[in-house]
């Protein structure tokens, strides 16, 4: 097996020694490679970003700090950065004329808002229309009501929140769609870290959710622009 | 000290060798003492049950068995057992026409009622009036809103829910009471026997919850009668 | 708002005293109301599953056992229970030649089978296509390659594993649609009822998958079929 | 149903983009909202507390630094500062020659009292006495015995302390008012940054507690104001 | 090195294949050997007990069942079980009236004299005096002072306890001489299985305890008499 | 890719629906897949043992209970049944004359004895000479040495404990070669299953050690043959 | 009852406002009160020390930092400072002549000296000869037993481990007297922090081992000290 | 015991007060003492470090720092340090050119680089050949298959990998030789500091797999290079 397997997957990969890039990843799955920047060093991530932006590709990057930023900005002008998400992209994936489909990414508090920026552009990057409404945790829950219109616009629904993450069951038993619940680590104590909010929303008694890791901005914005170019593929 | 210090406390206890009865419990607090019935033999329950209760003192006993309420029921005709919340009691500390103050007490799903029927008997024997609220879970949040005129009228709430446990938080952001937060062992996975409920109950952003054990419902209903009954008491 | 909000809502609800049956929730989210049937007595079950069905409406149950599914089957000749998933429904949300995309389940184990299928009747019940593909753990990973070409076809996949749960990540990294991840309890010692597999799927480094509960196969079902769905709804 | 309730909420938030200020929460609660400052900016508590404070509403604050409080201070002379408990006023909610009942805050160490502190401007900003004990922990209980007296004068105690958390318990044995249980961080190794004083809190023997989150004194003296005022409401 | 360690551990060893009697532990400890019948076979347990009791030696077992005990009681006139405390002994290492020093055990309440007389019978097996109070939890304190004396005229206290254990930090703050702290199961929901009791016991704030395993009254009795009869030895 | 990979793959597997039996693996690993019999029905492990068998192929399964047993024994004479091990085998791999290297399993105690027992079978079945030594536990060091020269003869050490599973550790200070340690469920408390003994053995400070899950004497066997083996392969 | 004792407490007790000195402490348990530092701001510290050392108490304390020690050696000439220990004394409760019977305090490693440090000053201050041994870890059980005849010179020896914390139950099952477990957070990784070692040595499989809570070298060293000096008490 | 156990002893220990060196550890498992830095002040390393070098033997140091490995380097010529790795090296305990057997050491991503390194200088050291394959994870599995040869190639593999530690498991299904696996601390939220990685690995379905400690690469590299010798040993 090796012999057929290893040889058709020598084309894949673009080996740096470090790091392998996964040049026919948009091949396999319709997406190219992602950055993950956060436990790599400045130059490993520069060295792999500029190989792939070199080939051509677009980029997207993650948990991207600022001395990045500005580093790769003075080799591509074309650089952009947002700091509260920590994503930096160079060229674009999806131009944003041909972005359709609307993904509604709502947070119970405003200090939810660094996970749901990441979700946001993540989803925008990949080709979905996005809009992000703070600040509606249930805890006075007819600010929720006031924008249901606006939420149930959406073909997906990011609902990102910490502390006891009810947001996301709540929501689910109002829309139509599919929710993505996006745990945060915001809150103290009992929170820890993100796990209560976690638990409630893998355990909440609506139907319609899924779950990804805490505070993982990138992924709940990937699955929801996944989920929203649904109907395009595979029939 | 332990002269001053047990010749007082030598009045209060009722030695059975395996238990002390805490007679002047009442006197100290206000309320008799309460049997607990897991983990004690049935023999053993039946003690101490008899003792308190030739002793004159009304008893109320939870978690008990219906071979524990058959073989008092013999031995005294006003024993009442509510095969659903499993508490018992055998006389009257305050009789119906002298309960004052509504505790609502309200539950997310139909698998809640044990708990919550618990809490209800145990703040009907204490002193307070009750109206128990079934099934009113966030995941339908419509079912909640058609219910809070009634809710309103209560001057403590006792929600009962288990998996993510949100019905705390919802109410909590929508009554002018405080709101006691029973987490239920309802659930399976990841809701770790109730963990996931009492963890998004304590971590809830809305102020005005207080949260006791997993499945504690005399706990529940006990400081919810306290609380009902606080306008009376400490001044 | 007590008064708008409670007026509306007192259409929605079919009140049973221990259960509120959510009538309008087909109305708000598109699906009916679904029955877990776990926590509840056989008597509350059939209770609730004969109002909702002498209204007419299609009944869909989880975790029933069959005591309950021989008593229904009685009362409603449309009955259908599924032993292996546990799920029972009585009459058609959507008919077999209306579904349409295809669902994939795959799933680790032989022992995964159980949650896989719950699953694949829900999503089933309410509208899509679905093929079950057991037994492809990554342990031995030319099983899974073996059927890349089935698996590719689906618009939604559904990884469904134990143990480590390991087949989800592997699967996103060969798919261009979404994973549902559906982690089991299946396993002894550190697999801890589950929580490894839904650790391992929740920190994946492969974009594209989002997690349900433990042992959650109807959460999964229902995410799959909303995805499937997705591309009709909303615009 | 959104017509009705998105209406009506609309008249309810004061929207800010990155926060909804919950204008109408007083009217639904009785009392007005307050501003959790952790995880939020400078610049973004600087403007929901303006914002609040111009539209004439009193302002407390929570996990509020010093910098802050500086920079309100210049421009809202009427500012008031707890370094210790790290609360902040503009304006009163009840003022001082209001504030009715009393809420006895106890703490077990010395190390306790950042917890107890918040948890004091807290009943106090919305309309209780209060009353705060030190160092009574039950290591050396005849503190605790020597302040009895004063804390029975209480409508509700706060027993705050970490470690084992005991004082809680033993409190509830001896009063006749509910216990609001405030756990802290405080203690090292198996105390886990206060787990394990929630955990003694939550299991106690002693009916007439209930739990907090582990260093929440806005929740603790939020609810024990609650409590305190519960012989005015809903009557 | 194994040549002059082996050639003396032989002489230790009385084995039986699946198990390997620890002759020689009194010569090295002071104390026999305990049989720890959970987890092996009634023949195992039988097997060992009767070689240990054909060599002379005075037999000490804990965890046995009465199947068991009926066995041995056929084989050994002297055997005696205590049910309760699941111990046997045949024949004794310490008669009597040879016991010195009073170990004193006190339980929380009547559910943890399983453990308690574990430890009881396994003090008084070694060598000590021992008193049994129980049911004297800190939930109704004046029970603990009212014995206080009784329990000051220890060398050593055995505190047993579940839920949230505090009895052991109120003890050590009451008498000048060694707590073992006793965690037992005793409990339900937050409790988890004795954690809680645990927890609270490791990280009491009153020195003087110290702690052995949930429901571990061998080790607790063990380590008491070890304390108590430290008088003697070493010096 | 899946051209390619799936035509190769498609010649490895045995699809039963339920279950793909992995043919070539004796071909990719050296050895033939073994059946894990657990969460399988009777009649699954019954058919894919049945199919293997008719293949010709040696089975060897795990977790297999006495009916299975009995039901394989009518069917194929040669079948072998190890009741303390859980094991069973149709055929052999490797015929005890010619098996090689000693494999050494050590247990703490007796009741580590149906995990070492399934250990034992499964290194034997594949391979290796087998001896085990049981019951030598740290408490009694000396019953560690009196049988260090058996040990020292072995080229793998199977480590086998519950409770604290300090034996892996003190072995792996004692022996020139690989240390397996298989952690197993026996004790109570804070033992936690085993989870206690697995940690211990992963944080044991001697070096040569490494871990297999609790309980999995299978894994332990396996890996413990596979380094039996290693001086044969791959060179 | 809160007359009398109260009255007796006030005795008791020196109000310092934020903190209540034990000034009985020595009279209930014959060792005057510690002082714990950590938590406490250097100005609390300060004043509680000043206080008790001016009414002519020894003084000791724990988790003292450098700042706290150069303050008080300038005001009390006598102030003596362990920097590895934490610890601090400003007078003699025991004078060196006076002390009597060795507690022999054994480390795992180098690491673990910080918290044997502490063990090692409290048992001194409180009146016991003591010996440490360093740096005898199971992985290298010879150099255990090369030390074998100072350790069992001992009265009670404290075992000081972290990783697995093998040490105590290896100890244990040589000497004749108490054993003290004393985990300490050294290690990484499955350590946590601590707890591999806390439960490894509450599970011991040795008898005659209890344990205090992760670096609680003052716990252990008061706790050893009271056993050394059990000889003396109670009768 | 102790006499003819001490003596032997005495010879084996290099006692510095603080630190038994452990001379004979070559004797007894042939291979020397390695240090490990961490928890050491500079000095004691430093002095551990110099007098093993003393006494001519090579040094091998994990956990080492930079400050360390300079103040080496100017005593000792032949220091070695790798930064990634944290390993440093004095003199030769296998020369270059007698390294045989190859241990391949692969890697998910580029963070896990730094525990791949020290296992890699570590095997290195005491006589392995390695290769280090950086990057291969799941995700992109044709990475993984592109390396299959080279990994074939392996006596033993060393698989790291942070996050859900899936690589483990899917190599031990290709290759014939043992899997050491190694989880790392690479992750956030639910990676929970490498747990889901080592739960992944422990309970992966694949046989020949062990684990060690996360990121403790010194003991993955140690217990490869035993295997990879393993036969040589023994017979």
């Amino acid at each position: 097996m090796e012999t057929a397997g290893s040889r058709i997957a020598a084309l894949y990969a673009g080996d740096l020694g470090f790091a392998q890039i996964d040049k026919l990843r948009a091949e396999r799955t319709g997406y190219p490679e992602v950055v993950y920047c956060a436990g790599k060093t400045i130059e490993q991530a520069l060295n792999i970003i500029t190989k792939m932006r070199e080939d051509g590709a677009p980029v997207f990057a993650t948990r991207a700090n600022e001395e990045l930023a500005e580093k790769l900005a003075v080799r591509f002008r074309e650089t952009e950065y947002d700091a509260l998400g920590r994503t930096l992209s160079i060229g674009e994936f999806c131009p944003e004329e041909k972005r359709t489909g609307l993904v509604v990414i709502a947070t119970a508090g405003t200090s939810d808002l660094c996970a749901a920026t990441e979700a946001a552009r993540t989803a925008e990057f990949f080709g979905s229309r996005i809009k992000l409404i703070a600040d509606i945790g249930v805890a006075g829950i007819h600010r929720l009501f006031s924008r249901l219109e606006d939420i149930r616009a959406a073909r997906v629904v990011v609902a990102c929140a910490g502390m006891e993450g009810a947001l996301a069951g709540v929501l689910a038993g109002l829309v139509a769609v599919p929710v993505i619940a996006l745990p945060t680590s915001v809150g103290y104590g009992a929170s820890f870290g993100g796990v209560s909010a976690l638990l409630g929303m893998l355990t909440s008694c609506a139907p319609g959710i899924s779950v990804v890791n805490i505070d993982n901005g990138f992924c709940a914005g990937y699955q929801a622009n996944l989920i929203n170019q649904a109907g395009k593929i595979g029939e």
